[in-house]
């Protein structure tokens, strides 16, 4: 297997922290976002999508997108679980995965994307062209912070977000609240529980290492 | 078990077609959306997201995104398989469901939602103050015709989204087609992949019954 990957962006993060949770050691493959290098007609063979993570599987197939990869490696490697252990966990792991990203994730980076001078014509993640609007600045920041509130709020009745395991969820949280650093958002003084939880998850040798 | 549920939106649609794909019968609360049930002090005792469906299981837990519902479910009765049947197919019909919501399902809304009286502030879904924001009802519209594009691309491949077994990608990327009705988005005649795809899967009895 290969990963391409980019050390420097918020999504591949999440698979490289799955991973290493995981203890597997997976060959890495640098796309230079900065340089548009996902845009070449070499990438947009491996991903016509021009997103990173892609994983190549050894026969050639490619999985684009982060639930794909992870649920694809939680399958060749179940333990640790990091997606749930009976059906209710599973699904717990997923609808909280999916509410961090929209409800997170998508408002960190709809914030910095229709800011920042690299992403005028690419506000959001693809080949096609989506011109910056301004008002989305602000109303990603808003959104974000918003999640942050509902996120302390979530975590003061568990030590995880999905109970008392460390799961795919709390990876995606933990990237999206770091992520949440390039629009100059930090955790509130306040918000004690997901400050706690947020130390504490950063801790971790597949985080920290 | 019972299904909230509101039979005139698209995202429990998902919910319903699953449901009758397994050939399961849940009872169906309704919350009318239209009327603004799900801002209700009663509603957000149940899903303080104020978002349906939401499966709630007989010792009360509650399953409250699509995706999660869809899981749970399919670990309850795994036949016929809807989400995949080995690691790779599995990683396919989680990417393709993804990526269908993002580029698809969310862009429809996007066009709709910003445009509607009903939602000047509720842009998004959830129940937060989300403003309308012109400038997207033309975004989300030019995004959903990209959708068209790719997936009428990709469909020329295979007879349904991931492979020749109908799965929880094709549930997602039907609903989206048929909701871009209501931004006034058809398959274009050229699209004929897509058009072919779209009245095969309409006719099976869990989408035409």
């Amino acid at each position: 297997m290969k990963l391409y990957d980019c050390t420097t962006a918020p999504s591949p993060r999440r698979t490289r922290i799955f991973i290493a949770e995981k203890g597997l050691d997976i060959e890495s493959i640098q796309v230079d976002l900065r340089k548009g290098e996902q845009f070449s007609d070499e990438f947009k063979k491996i991903n016509p999508r021009c997103t990173v993570p892609v994983l190549e599987l050894d026969d050639g197939t490619t999985i684009t997108e982060n639930i794909g990869i992870a649920c694809y490696l939680e399958e060749l490697q179940p333990r640790p679980a990091l997606m749930g252990q009976n059906p209710a966990e599973k699904a717990d792991v997923l609808s909280w995965n999916s509410r961090i990203e929209f409800e997170g994730l998508f408002a960190v980076a709809e914030s910095f994307r229709n800011h920042a001078k690299g992403f005028k014509e690419h506000a959001l993640t693809g080949p096609n062209k989506i011109t910056q609007i301004p008002e989305l600045v602000m109303r990603g920041r808003e959104r974000t912070q918003y999640f942050f509130v509902e996120l302390d709020k979530h975590l003061g009745g568990s030590e995880y977000i999905c109970g008392e395991q460390f799961t795919l969820a709390d990876i995606t949280a933990f990237v999206t609240v770091d992520f949440a650093g390039w629009i100059k958002l930090q955790i509130d003084a306040s918000q004690v529980n997901l400050k706690r939880w947020f130390e504490q998850v950063s801790h971790r040798a597949s985080i920290s290492g």
